[in-house]
């Protein structure tokens, strides 16, 4: 996903900046906000897209493999150890 | 990833719900925002990582597939089809 990202949007994520794409982000976040409050399937599957697309984005500008990044999570919670997750509940 | 994050996390996302978890992700885009600032390799793979799994969560807990839903941009930029984007920058 970020190969492809990066190949579709790699000179404008450079001129716009972390901060710039950060700010998208954050838009973004808050329209999906918006699609939890409607419930609307299409919405919500469009948002969770922009988010995570934006979030590739940002990541490629700074360097981050966000597939590497997430494998602390891939033998369950990071902070316990255990899957499902025996922490205490927040 | 999200197959792991439901194993993991599923009854306490459930037990929370969907409002509760959005504001654990955005607790965490602003840690996100924090390690932007300090440009720490670790910490920013770290908050990137912590993003991700709680869009992960949060996409479980509405029934959202997040990769079915980012095939949108598998082919280019959704808005104009290119790749690069041809849209006017912003």
């Amino acid at each position: 996903m970020q190969e492809t990202l990066r190949r579709t949007f790699e000179e404008r994520d450079a001129a716009r900046g972390p901060d710039g794409t950060f700010r998208w982000l954050v838009e973004e976040v808050g329209e999906l906000a918006r699609a939890l409050r409607d419930r609307d399937p299409d919405a919500l599957a469009h948002e969770f897209s922009d988010v995570l697309a934006w979030l590739g984005s940002l990541a490629n500008l700074v360097g981050v493999d966000l597939e590497a990044a997430v494998a602390r999570y891939a033998e369950g919670c990071p902070r316990c150890g255990s899957s499902p997750c025996a922490c205490e509940p927040r």
